[in-house]
């Protein structure tokens, strides 16, 4: 069992660290890259164009009228967070946020951008464990960023939809690409809640089948996971109900509909985590129980055993006996007759467990 | 106990697939029906007509004064829920909600209909489980669509009822047969919960009569059945508060006294269930209690056969002990003297059982 | 055990049946009665007269400025709450109401008339259970009904009080009467208590001196009547509440000082019914333990026993060993060297287990 | 365990008798006094006068403008509670709450005096039980009156100072006195708490020293009295909360400023009070912890001892058996190889014991 | 076990001794330390001094314009507490409040102060303990107080920032400096919670490898240990709220935006709290279970033992026997075949066993 490894809580950590200034940009997760990766996706009605350029290129940027979605992979590097973001005019405070993975989700509105970090999931299959990718977004006039902790996403296919001439797309304002976002990674929410309700599955099968301690660590390493969902997982309730009912320039009343399609699901999501939270207490329940089970087993096997041999070692014990004057010792038939009765003895104890209903 | 069946949550999945279009739809459920099956019942205060059309007769259908009731069952294919969704002017987002069983319970008011979705509940008495159906209801000026996961209802009834002269029931404005519709899938749910229970009070039964392990899975199955009911019925509280307090047009101030009424209904069928969710804790303490008792029961048996036997062996092994000098082997009636003292210690020891109350 | 009944819960059933109107007037209880007893006490500040017509007698009862009491005795035959409620024009989901036993206590004012329904409980000594019966009551002008489930109620002093020449009831207007009526129904809900109270502490002390499986069974049966006690007295908390702040003019200002005493009383009750859900709990633990500490107690006699004599066992076994140069054995007294060892073995072993706190 | 006592809860009775009038008044506690014991402390700010007067004298007494506080001592004789606060205008629906000990904390304001009842709290050391003792306030322009349910207070400090000359008691507004009084008796709460406090750890001490079934039974016990607590000390928040609030022109402005005083001294209790009942709760697992661990050594040894000798029985025994050809049994030295043997297999089962822990 | 110490929840005691004046001031800790440490720090944007002023130095200072904060270290003597209190006008009811350690984090906000207290956390690792610091701050025009119950603080760095010259912190009003300090605090607790985080998985881990009955009480202490630091961070929310959204002149509107930070922080070791809170509560659950399961493995082995040896003590006692006439033991190789039925009754029950899964 020691060769287990237990799951450890992602802990949370001082954002700034005690005496620093507040805000003060300090990557706190682990996923450390020398430098982000920049992408351009700059598109109007007619054209796209996509680009990687150098943080250099991107502070050199000349903003025009068209629409802009520019994407940072790799937040460990406060230089490349600074610069972007003082670009675009974000607070001090709000790069501390971006760059802080034990943020919690939440969003800000100031006069001319809103801010909104949540976390996206992902699914470990060799750990069966739920990993975090802290995200944030920043909506302009126009142009919306996206700070992804870690390289890969699920956006592939919003590129391939702005490259392709999907107008429906091109033809929005801005707040419609950065709703296509959140909906894209809070959709991906329910295929982490398909492959841990499998894996839970899993797991009760197997105890059913053949309980073994391992199964009360994953049950704990689960609860682990469940409670770290629901941790970052309710607050975006919150966030999208602000969405909804903010009265912000940038969100255009038709967006807000959208909006709450990704709170409606989002509750859902919420809903399901509840629902693993219950079945993986009654897990636990369930496993104890088989243990408990096995245990009555083991003990029907000892006190039958126990039962049937006890008394027959008593009898023949009776007639190892050295009494000078036994006189079943000297019976022709004696041995004979002392099997028959172990024999009996045997029969009617079978017959009463039977009775008992313990065979 | 491995060749019985762990329940499956029915789980929830994406109602958009990853980077589709949100409003896609997509039917998210297992019961496929090539075509869905149209009915439509035409009435007035005079006439009742009722017809099966296909799907190109009810697009070319020409609208009317007439009291309308279309009934759809099967929302598998996609082509016939958007072609009679994009005929009454239903927006695409409800198409989604039609074809996703797994939505929650929910009303949306438009300017020109009211949208509502809920589950029917119907109980299989092979599994003893709870089986979900999506239902979802459009309301309109003179016209009610109900749209059916799966062929067979509960409407009989209310068929039989238009086509006798009830002119109750033609009398009133369409909102009247939509609180119906509704009134009859809340108060099968009373019948739901009455099988639940009967169910409830038969485990309970065979627990404290005959308890075994399949009694436990039973218990677990049941408590995912009561969550998933909680989880559809709760919903429902709040979207019949709100066609209550709605000021929508189509719905009239006299039907909500009836909604209200539906509502009562609502809350009795939740305190039921949180009255078997309860019930259902309460069954696997009696099941760990019965099974201890087994345990302490055999723990006895052991206990007081190894009390008698253990004593009286070791006497038999002292006198098989081979000594050159033991005098009591000499003795003539030294057989019989000792089995005079096992006697005495076997009534001994029963004595002192009985005032243990072991007995 | 299996002689041994399991409390049914009173389930919920559908007030209407499937595909009925609603407000079809059904009564949905047990106490099948063929008649109602109609009981009218009609009082002024002089005179008092009490009668007890027939239906057709009521019916034709010409009603004048006199205050009149019309008790019901009986609800399972339709044809008498119909008669009766629609003399006094009461709505017919009101008059489905008084007939459904499942109906939770509610009030609803309708412009000449109020409704109230709650449930009166009794104390049944020999199944240890508490029994419900429904109760409905109507607040006229001038005119209070009530309409019992069953036979017999508590009201008895009130008729004498009204008899008697008590000016303070007679003079007071009809709402006092009525909220007398329901004083004396939630002051016998102390009595229910009280019996509960002393029912559990009697399980309790039985558990204390003797453990049976029929304790657990008993508290299982505790949860089911005090759930139920629940259910039925927190709406009454709404409905007083509702009777304290409405605004009708058949409840007058001054009587409401005397519904929030029902409702500080109505709190009392459900605080003590609180009180003792977690007591109940409780026997619970105190049972499981009791029985833990059983086992633990026979486990002892069990390791005790063994421990003694399996090693003296062993020792007389090893002198019944038949080798034929056993020096032991032909020493002259080496069977009381013998006992001499095993004696002191059993003083060892005495000293400690007395030093292990065994004994 | 027999002799052990349950603590009883003290249970709540119905306030008024079956059909009797409300504000009956009736005494419902255990403290019978014959006569009620009467004090009033008069004073300006230049004199103080005391006196115990009898209750005709009471009745009798001229009201001045001077500040007053009367204190009655037992209110077990209705004859003194009617008495006195008909002299005062006190409505008797109060006057039966201040006899009625099951009366939950709770202020009343009319347009001339505020009617406040709650618990005093004492620590009963031989029982280790929580004793409450009924009291109630009413505060009257100039007068304050305070009704006890037994003799001894905490009050005698408050005597001392008002009649040593404390302006700062005998200068302020009647509220002040009034005030002063709540506070000593919510005061008196900590102390309360500080003996519970030390008994819960008193038991857990000697829960891990040595468990015994009492332990679980004290729990129990404390249990009932936390709930007693809590259900004491929830309400008079609220009360607190409207002093605080009220418009009512007997509290002064000023004077709000130390009930919030005592209601911050109030959350403190009431958070102790938690904290205890959560400690109390894990008592029990401690305990049933120990249990189950003595359980494990108990079969520990068992199985030890079982180990070690049945094994040698059995080889003791193949050498005591009669076959007539055993070459075993005759050579020179088998009795010693034997010896030998069976020390083998005592150090290896040693050995292997220590490998798994068990030693 | 009984070396092992529980730890005490430090009890809540009466602010005021029963019968004082309310707003006594008595130091309820128990750092007693004989004379308080006063430190004044002065600075404009052109200068800063520092001085560590007597008691009458203080009182004696003449106010400036200049910003300055106090720091006094010590809180038990209550000459100390009066004196500053006084001269800056603090109420005496809050000085009561500065020295009472046991007082909830509250603010209070005076017409021309406000008052602050909370509690510093610290981690001692001998003990595994979290120690609490009462923190109490007074912000006036331009002067901050600070009041720490023992020596030692976490503000270093602010006190060499307010030396260099850094112009952000010295430039801003007072309530930035405010500010600071309660950022410092609460970042702290995130360093608390890291290592009272690492030590919950070093029990974990511990259980695991070989779970001890110390691994409750120390589950048991650390619960104790979340209980209080929730009871001490909860108001601390509050606290923070009010702050933000107070109108009061001393809090200027920028500032506000960070305190909201702080709020943040403070919502964050909540949360962390609370899952500690539940990984302690598993912890227990993990315990329980590796019990059980070596109970299981222990009964496995006596029960394999003697399924082994109890049959084949049997069959040796049988041919122990003394009978005339065995023809058994006349046979020349019945030994042998003894031998060769007792290791074929070996190997039936080694299958048995494997099959079962016993190995």
């Amino acid at each position: 069992m020691k060769n287990k490894s237990i799951k450890k809580i992602r802990r949370i950590s001082p954002p700034g660290k005690k005496g620093m200034a507040p805000g003060t940009q300090i990557y706190t997760g682990t996923n450390i890259m020398e430098s982000s990766i920049i992408e351009i996706i700059t598109y109007t009605d007619e054209s796209v164009t996509s680009i990687k350029p150098s943080l250099q290129e991107l502070v050199d940027l000349k903003l025009t009228d068209e629409k802009m979605w520019i994407n940072i992979n790799g937040i460990s590097n406060e230089k490349y967070i600074r610069a972007i973001c003082d670009k675009f005019g974000v607070h001090y405070l709000y790069q501390e946020d971006i760059m802080n993975v034990f943020q919690r989700p939440k969003v800000e509105d100031e006069s001319n951008y809103i801010f909104i970090t949540f976390k996206s999931l992902e699914w470990r299959e060799e750990t069966k464990c739920i990993e975090e990718e802290q995200f944030s977004f920043v909506l302009l006039e126009n142009i919306v960023i996206t700070f992804q902790e870690k390289e890969g996403d699920n956006f592939e296919s919003m590129r391939e939809k702005l490259h392709s001439k999907n107008l429906i797309i091109r033809d929005r304002s801005i707040d419609y690409i950065f709703y296509r976002l959140m909906d894209i990674t809070v959709d991906n929410y329910f295929e982490i809640l398909e492959k841990l309700g499998n894996y839970l599955e899993e797991i009760e099968e197997g105890i059913i089948s053949f309980p073994s301690p391992d199964d009360l660590l994953n049950i704990q390493n689960n609860k682990k996971d469940i409670m770290q969902l629901r941790k970052n997982i309710y607050p975006l309730r919150d966030v999208l109900n602000r969405l909804i009912n903010t009265e912000h320039h940038l969100i255009k009343e038709p967006t807000k509909k959208y909006f709450k399609d990704v709170l409606d699901h989002t509750i859902q999501v919420l809903e399901t985590v509840e629902t693993f939270r219950e079945i993986n207490v009654s897990l636990k329940d369930v496993y104890l129980n088989t243990l408990s089970h096995e245990m009555n087993r083991i003990m029907k096997v000892l006190t039958i055993i126990s039962t049937f041999f006890i008394p027959l070692t008593f009898i023949v014990g009776v007639y190892g006996m050295n009494f000078r004057y036994m006189p079943e010792l000297e019976w022709p038939n004696g041995y004979y007759y002392i099997w028959v009765i172990m024999i009996l003895i045997v029969i009617f104890l079978t017959l009463w467990f039977k009775n008992k209903k313990w065979f």
